[in-house]
């Protein structure tokens, strides 16, 4: 009797997953760079499956990775072994705990305006679900068909509405989660006033996997917009597509996506998805921001025709334009395999880090894009070997030192669990370490992400 | 040499407060009911004072209890040792720490819209420093002037604006704060795409000074409203007004305050505070909301003629009104010592909620108001002796079988630890002493608070 016998009886035998290459299909990171293998895949169907596979796994000492849609670029969901200067973890008896099968999806609660979604749900289902009764979910992001309400929430996802509704952690009213022990906690009652004791669901929101499995949540819904206009803006500098930006926040308060991106991305979309240029002329970058009302359709109108712009208050239009920023990440892929760097800096360094990013990534190729709202930049190279860790290294150092973060929205994984210490103090990460040691003494649940080593 | 000489060793002796009398102004709840007794205040003036106060305190074992302005009103912020079914513990030994000094309040960083301010600064001050500068903060509370930002971050303070712009949770970008063993953590760069790691702030927020002592804090600001339109309407019953409440929401999106409020109050207010009737003829409740914007003012007015309702749009007229809602706290106060018991419940149960309140509350006065946007009512009941804890339990667990939470906003204190269990499970409880373990092995800071016992 194995580990895979202990689960197939916890799960039955079809939901255990063994031939290498299904696993196979589990262990690799969307972006290919992150690889690693595993000793199984395990697809419970309820929360008391998760908290007996959890068990199960605690027992023989094998460590958990949970997985989503295995969207999320830092290598978390994988069980990746780590770069070169990352610390190792026995990925081969590693097991790859999916979500898929956690896809309850309860009817919208219209008085509330929320639901409660299983873990294995996608952005586009939970959408999708929620749109007949007029509303819609805060996150959205290109992923939206394959990352799952669960992953989101382990990562506090960001996306392209964060700018008008926040991360992830903003929409959530409670969870339901398994504990290293195998305990459920579940806070699925949905009130908007409740101050008793701490916020674990906000706790495990980008916790990435390592204090417990999410298994559904309650979720916040919004009031969907339909007047929605979209302008397209080509300007010349981050710095001038910060200000612009500035100044359609000042005429119109719901913009609900204020999104950045460079002559060298449109022109790899172009090419890629065979799409024309956007604009007239090129411009050396791009500013797409999105507002909802009537007022934001008269003002981004008028806007459109003082500056270089396109603007689009149709489905179909809107699509158009979107279609630059959200091909961005497929058109990257089929160029090879990319450096993710997802940063970000105060929007009044924007300016001078774009500028200095030039220098750290030579000789590579460099597609910039990002949210520009929270400062956050996507900074994707290409080039570099992809165990080659130190194009990551000066990028992530550069934003550190004008004052940002080593992760915007992606999280640090096991990427960049090294460099953790450029974002959090010494004394930041002892609390953490604390917080992870009470809850997962034995470093069951995803080792290797966020923490380096045993003390580093 | 005893503590209060190491104490003066740190903050110097002028800010280590002994007298009794002087004492005596610390240790009493704002509502009268909690009382306790301390061995002295410390007034530290910085991060690193109090750091070097927390390790003075664990050297000789001295509970620290953090106080801001004290008008959390369930025991949190006064080291009172429980009522006849509540936990000791050894309040002659305690020490308050104040937070009044740390009174640090940077600039208004107006690209960012947000704030760095220290832990003793006043809402009221906040407000007022971010005033000019065309922005307001999102928390708005009755007790604006005593409160302080520490306090209400300690608390997960709600407020009148909560339905807008969500509780002081939402309102963090990061805090500085002193956990039990003297380190500080400090994460002020007000990033807001930030997903390196926990979210420590978050977790403090709402820990009621369980886990660390908030010496500072970065909040995030809103574009200060200025078109704002108030009505009051009378309604038969609290049903009623949370129907007249969804339609409003229904018509206009920046919906500022709902307020609930009933004829008890009113009667009361008008006696204690010499203020005519609010509207021609009495109502047996009123809702009280305020919303920004033309659409609103057009919306709000139109509403005004169909129903009994005072319009206002005048900061004057607009303050007549918030006065039957805000004198609720001072003329319920006159009257006596009230036991406070602020839960919530789900929207759909609040009028069962409120027409079984009415029996758990006999043969006592009960006096109801409260944010109805959020289900949220705050009961208060005159008569009972302040150590009897029969009608509070009766209160709390009438909520719970509503399926709502013994405490909305307030929070849980000492006053409801025992209780805490109606709103959390065993299970949850369990995670969170671990989280307070991992930080506070001691048990230094707030003991009482929260947890009942060692292991209830």
């Amino acid at each position: 009797m194995g580990l895979s016998d202990d689960l197939a009886a916890v799960v039955g035998e079809r939901h255990v997953l063994t031939s290498q290459d299904v696993i196979d299909g589990y262990v690799t990171d969307w972006t290919r760079r992150y690889r690693g293998t595993a000793a199984c895949v395990v697809v419970p169907g309820s929360a008391a499956e998760v908290a007996e596979v959890v068990r199960a796994c605690a027992r023989r000492a094998a460590p958990i990775v949970p997985q989503g849609g295995n969207t999320g670029m830092v290598g978390g969901s994988v069980p990746w072994q780590g770069g070169p200067a990352s610390p190792d973890f026995a990925d081969a008896a590693a097991v790859v705990l999916s979500t898929h099968r956690l896809r309850g999806l309860e009817p919208v609660d219209v008085v509330a305006g929320q639901v409660t979604a299983g873990a294995g749900v996608t952005i586009a289902e939970l959408n999708a679900h929620v749109r007949p009764a007029g509303f819609s979910y805060g996150v959205d992001l290109a992923s939206r068909d394959s990352a799952t309400v669960g992953g989101t929430i382990a990562t506090n996802a960001g996306g392209v509405h964060s700018v008008r509704y926040g991360y992830t952690r903003a929409q959530l009213l409670g969870t339901e989660a398994v504990l290293a022990d195998g305990r459920i906690i579940s806070h699925l009652a949905g009130l908007t006033a409740d101050n008793a004791g701490y916020d674990l669901a906000g706790l495990l929101a980008g916790s990435e996997g390592t204090l417990g499995v999410i298994t559904a949540a309650r979720l916040r819904l919004w009031s969907a917009e339909t007047a929605l206009v979209a302008v397209l803006a080509g300007v010349d500098t981050i710095a001038a597509a910060a200000g612009l930006y500035a100044e359609i926040r000042g005429r119109t308060s719901r913009v609900q996506a204020a999104e950045y991106f460079e002559a060298a991305g449109v022109e790899l979309v172009c090419r890629v998805a065979g799409l024309p240029l956007p604009l007239d002329r090129e411009y050396p970058a791009y500013l797409l921001v999105e507002a909802a009302g009537a007022d934001a359709a008269d003002q981004l109108a008028e806007l459109g025709k003082l500056a270089d712009a396109a603007v689009a208050m149709d489905p179909a239009g809107r699509a158009r334009l979107w279609a630059y920023r959200e091909r961005h990440t497929e058109a990257i892929s089929a160029e090879g395999i990319p450096h993710k760097l997802d940063v970000a800096v105060p929007m009044s360094k924007l300016g001078p880090f774009r500028a200095a990013l030039a220098t750290a990534t030579r000789p590579y190729r460099e597609i910039v894009f990002g949210h520009i709202g929270a400062g956050n930049v996507h900074v994707n190279v290409l080039g570099p070997d992809p165990d080659d860790e130190r194009v990551d290294e000066a990028v992530l150092r550069l934003a550190a030192a004008h004052g940002g973060t080593v992760s915007a929205e992606h999280g640090i994984g096991r990427a960049k669990a090294r460099w953790l210490h450029l974002s959090r103090s010494a004394e930041e990460i002892a609390a953490m370490r604390a917080v992870k040691s009470a809850l997962d003494p034995a470093g069951l649940l995803n080792p290797g992400v966020l923490f380096c080593g045993a003390a580093g």
